[in-house]
């Protein structure tokens, strides 16, 4: 296992944001430069936050700033599973692990929410961003019906604590979330993630 | 238990180190300070970081900043444990959480190893500083032989990382050792310490 990559990712991206304020989305091509290299190769991310939980989509927190200007957080959908429509109200950058996913942005109008664009699919190694001003409300779900995907997620903000919206897909009614973190513990950059 | 008391402290320490240059040792008193209120109540430390083991004390890492600027470390003693005789090469703050520690520092001169002033005792609250400037050289040991005790430190480094020294008390002799981290895994600052 590479236990210097995400320790490197970390690094770069505590780098990039500790001089911007919070919310800056002026670095989000270099943090999606850094994202791209985080997954170019599947072989760092700790079993401790890969594993599927049958019923609901994990989001394990593999580092968090503790001034909240960034979060990092592994992604693991069991077959099958898929988030509700919702917003994030930061940027984010999504960097596609293992398996892959499928993405449908959406637009709030006078009816309700229509699909913006068409459904995309992201495969290991590639990367898509959210933001308010490039387009902040999807739904995410598993491409598998019958196998895990990971996705590594980086957001501009703390994104556990965040208060954000989910959407009613008929109405287009927002209704007010905070997600939280599916782990108690985080990855430890400097040893082998041995989970003691 | 109180998740916000160790978030508030790492939280403190980014903002104190974050525009210092590596072992700058004038912001010694405020992490003093912030470490102080981190003891001033045992009601935080996640069971995880306070489990002793029968043979070695350990060194858990709470916290680790990516640049290696500070690191967070529970250093738990089983009944009668201590250190050997060892040196850091930044600055350290111990804080006592519970229990107590009995701490001996060593000058070093032509024949060896000398002892540099009596044998002190910290208590719960307490804290004591290390530096090459104040001292650096000590061994630190558990005042029980029949119960844990737990204390916190934080190193001007990533102490786990840094190669340093180990002494021969007769002798004097100095052999590089790196101490490493005893856990795989650090605290989540944002989500209740449960070991998923
Ligand atoms: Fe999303
Ligand atoms: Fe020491
Ligand atoms: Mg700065």
């Amino acid at each position: 296992m590479n236990t210097e990559r995400l320790l490197n990712t970390v690094a770069g991206l505590t780098r990039l944001t500790q001089d911007r304020a919070p919310g800056d989305d002026s670095i989000l091509d270099q943090a999606r430069d850094l994202m791209r290299d985080l997954v170019a190769r599947d072989d760092w991310l700790p079993d401790a936050f890969a594993r599927p939980h049958p019923e609901f989509y994990r989001q394990y927190l593999l580092y968090g700033d503790p001034l909240d200007r960034f979060s990092l957080v592994s992604f693991v959908w069991g077959p099958g599973q898929k988030t509700p429509i919702h917003d994030h109200t930061v940027w984010g950058v999504i960097a596609m692990l293992r398996g892959a996913e499928l993405e449908q942005h959406y637009r709030r109008g006078s009816g309700g929410l229509a699909p913006a664009g068409p459904e995309t699919r992201l495969n290991p190694g590639e990367v898509a961003c959210v933001s308010p001003k490039i387009g902040d409300i999807h739904r995410v779900s598993n491409a598998y019906a019958d196998r895990v995907s990971i996705s590594i997620h980086l957001y501009g903000g703390n994104i556990g604590r965040i208060r954000r919206s989910v959407y009613d897909p008929q109405s287009g009614a927002a209704k007010e979330f905070v997600s939280g973190y599916s782990n108690g513990v985080a990855a430890n950059l400097w040893a082998p993630f041995s989970q003691d």
